[in-house]
């Protein structure tokens, strides 16, 4: 699953009075294609939660925003995991316009929490081998 | 409390690239403006959910577009009670432009709900009071 | 394309505290399905802009919040053409959860603006023949 | 206006189903307060498109997520501008909790652009002594 990625639709919500995509709304197209890169694994957030009570939290994104995006645009999303920690998973990502040049591009850094407590918690060990072999 | 309202300030986050206000995003505004009627009249919403159990959610909106309003308006939002039923309140709200012409009004209908099975319940007798007092 | 319908994903974007899509998140959804009606009938709307100097905006909607959808789910939002007036045009909408009962259903009308001075202006016949024989 | 902020409400429109605001709205609130920074200094950003042709761009953003906030909170959120260049600023911002512990922090970067072609112009010299003198 490297080189994983999705396809987004821009839509008005998406895109602001400049008439471009909202730069904030770049963190909301990397974040689907992380969840979709973890359901492609074998991985639905919601069953993390419910049955293993843990759910990863953005702790931190670093993002440029190199060109604008317009309405109507189809995107890829593309995520590849950069990094594997006890307690922590970091992505690099970009946003790409359909002629392959570069709207944004970033970093995300994941934080593995107990769903209940909000506290750090290892990420359990079947799914970090399946995020290693994916990575 | 009658005619009461809040001002509202928008921000390229509120806007598309039609260059107005995105139109569910009005939704958002007069929603803001029944939370600070609610608090206006000494009820927190969490607290309400933490303490009471309780939260409203909305089980029916029917808004008119009337006008659009752009980036940087400063908005009026105003929420009037209009119906206060057993478990149920409606609310009739318009969002005023800076010369008082409406850009949209519409009526939103809220449930009370348990906040743990979300299953309607009636409103609490001193809540109700309150309201009743402050439509 | 009567029936038409598009699958839409929960994402954490599209929630709120109370654990549901936020009800004003279901308007962006029923965009999303109508937009991808349109591009069925082979209209992109930033062409629209471009070269008809037109596009529709939402004039009234009026939606029932019947069931929650969460996190996760996925949707089935469907678009039907119920009126198809001089300026204007009025959808049919329903959100099915996955096991098809409804989440939320609604009426949304849309009038044809000018794209320049965002005045009225009748659809052109073209269109209005491809909506009509589609609706 | 060393210091500068301005006060944010959590609403439900801000958060998601994990009870916290999502973190890509911490964009919005930061964007929030670097507008009424411009505001208090005699600027509106309207104005300034329209007179002056002239708009600001986020083209980078760094943000740490550190404590989650929650519905109904209310946030402090400043802005100081940390680097004045030919043709774009730097603000560090940071957004606390009400027992004054940080939600988040970061760096964010605009480029002066050319409202009309979206390319970087220098940024006029008035606006850049008025942005000097209050930085």
């Amino acid at each position: 699953l490297a080189g994983f990625s999705i396809t987004v639709r821009v839509y008005y919500e998406d895109t602001d009075a400049g008439g471009v995509v909202y730069y904030a709304n770049y963190l909301r197209f990397m974040e689907r294609a992380r969840t979709e890169w973890l359901r492609a694994l074998g991985y639905e957030q919601d069953t993390l939660i419910r049955e293993e009570g843990l759910l990863f939290a953005v702790r931190s994104a670093s993002v440029n925003f190199i060109r604008p995006a317009r309405f109507n645009d189809l995107l890829e999303v593309n995520a590849t995991l950069s990094e594997l920690k006890r307690a922590s998973v970091t992505f690099e990502q970009q946003v790409l316009l359909s002629d392959q040049t570069i709207a944004a591009d970033g970093v995300v850094r994941l934080a593995c929490l107990d769903a209940a407590s909000l506290r750090p918690r290892p990420i359990p060990e079947n799914l970090r081998k399946d995020l290693s072999r994916a990575g």
